[in-house]
């Protein structure tokens, strides 16, 4: 039950970040994004994972890594951007 | 020490939404976000809230009521918003 709950939270705020991926895929364009939000996000989010492999709990570790692939692939963009502009 | 790296986690990811946040409360605009992403993204982070409370873990409560509190301050503009409009 406390693993649904967390596999829930983790779902919905996963899936929130998904529109503004897709968006960004699309549009290949992340210069909206500052280096300084992305950076503190995704050391945030890669904290997140650690402390639920601290904790040993599955949501807080899963969710995040999905989270932190989506971020990274938002830098990614960004990066070949700032390379090419 | 885990609660360290959970507490640095929860600082960051709430952190990040500041500016957002800030944004909002200085232009009283909220109508680009969407209904359906406020509530997902609220429901979520409340569902980890009550996963924070289930495992006893300080950072996941605190953190997510922190940021539960700022996506209803948006909702509450928008909801303004869409009444006087």
């Amino acid at each position: 039950m406390i693993e649904a709950i967390g596999g829930t939270a983790a779902l919905l705020t996963t899936f929130s970040f998904l529109p503004q991926v897709i968006k960004t895929w699309r549009t290949r364009s992340a210069s909206d994004f500052s280096w300084i939000w992305l950076f503190a996000f995704a050391l945030g989010v890669f904290l997140w994972m650690l402390y639920g492999v601290a904790l040993g709990s599955l949501p807080l570790f899963a969710g995040n890594f999905v989270t932190l692939s989506l971020v990274l692939m938002i830098a990614g963009i960004k990066w070949r951007e700032d390379k090419s502009g």
